[in-house]
């Protein structure tokens, strides 16, 4: 399995939501121009990255949108499942159990921990909630994959730890606190504090002037 | 007002969690050395970064961590706070609502709005509902500068035109669908699709060996 540049693959879901619009619209086909409007990307790029997915642009009519759709969901490995579970249910952790997005995209939370006794033992959108305790057992015994990580910064560490020992093979982090791991370990991050970042300052820059 | 490249503005909040980590530990000073070790950065990359701040990294001592905490957060406008209202109370956008990380950071959110009659006139973790047709004269009468979008992708560009339409400065955009603005509308995206794009092929690129 050839290794795809992340630039690329952080691409590719954006072409899906382009693609999507297109069969919302009736469209059965869409040339490299097309989809690279609609993408606000340079058509060069657009072709490149759509090469890995190995469907032809046909001259005259484009690719075809739902050949080219399952392409880059199977690149992207969205049309299988991974199982995952997920630490910390707090607001944002809550959120993304009822996250209907995650399961088109070949992502199931199948459970959750916290360290609040108020939230063990209850199920929050359908999702079982355990003692933090309990991560090393339910996650071997069930052949989970991903973790992600919704707890406060300060204990992302912990529970990067947890679920190292655990057995998982990829963290999902969406706290702005850096975890270190073994370098077998996938680690992606969720920055949303990083974005804020350069929204204020730019508002402020802008204001200033 | 200079302007800070959007790679450094990116990583000064990792740097404002490393001081926080120091602070309980007890500790009032560090070096950039020691910023580096704990942030997984290279030593030349966090000196330059901290120039921006104008706080000095004092020889044997290092930088006081109190006022370099200060002036990041100056430098972030994050001790200033931005009034923002958020379009689409879904799963997301409760979560966001009561995430209080964001107050934290400058933000808070004073709106909300959605197109869901069940959802329009309640108040979600003290944060009221609106219908969506109310935008523009909530936003116009209470000095909004941030809007931020948690609708489905296929609906984000009308509610990105109704923004701008309503006078907002800036867009938070938490969907993958690229939105077009007039140029001097600023937009940050948190993708969490293109982060679980890079995950997922990771993975399977890694099983497959």
């Amino acid at each position: 399995m050839d290794r795809i540049p992340t630039s690329t693959l952080k691409r590719l879901p954006q072409y899906l939501e382009v693609l999507k619009q297109f069969t919302r619209a009736g469209l059965r086909e869409a040339s490299a121009t097309k989809i690279s409007v609609f993408a606000d990307l340079h058509q060069t790029l657009v072709r490149k990255d759509l090469s890995y997915t190995g469907i032809n642009n046909v001259p005259q009519s484009g690719y075809n949108i739902r050949k080219l759709s399952r392409a880059i969901e199977d690149l992207l490995n969205w049309s299988d499942t991974s199982s995952s579970y997920l630490v910390g249910v707090g607001h944002l952790g809550s959120a993304l159990l009822g996250y209907q997005e995650f399961s088109q995209r070949g992502l199931t939370i199948v459970g959750a921990f916290d360290n609040d006794p108020a939230k063990i033992g209850t199920t929050i959108h359908g999702v079982p909630v355990h003692s933090v305790l309990e991560i090393t057992g339910e996650a071997a015994s069930k052949g989970i994959q991903i973790g992600i990580i919704t707890v406060p910064p300060e204990s992302a560490q912990l529970v990067a730890d947890l679920m190292v020992h655990s057995g998982i093979k990829a963290i999902w982090n969406f706290t702005p606190q850096k975890i270190h791991v073994p370098s077998e370990i996938i680690v992606e991050y969720v920055d949303m504090f990083a974005s804020l970042a350069v929204l204020s300052r730019r508002l402020a820059e802008r204001d200033a002037h």
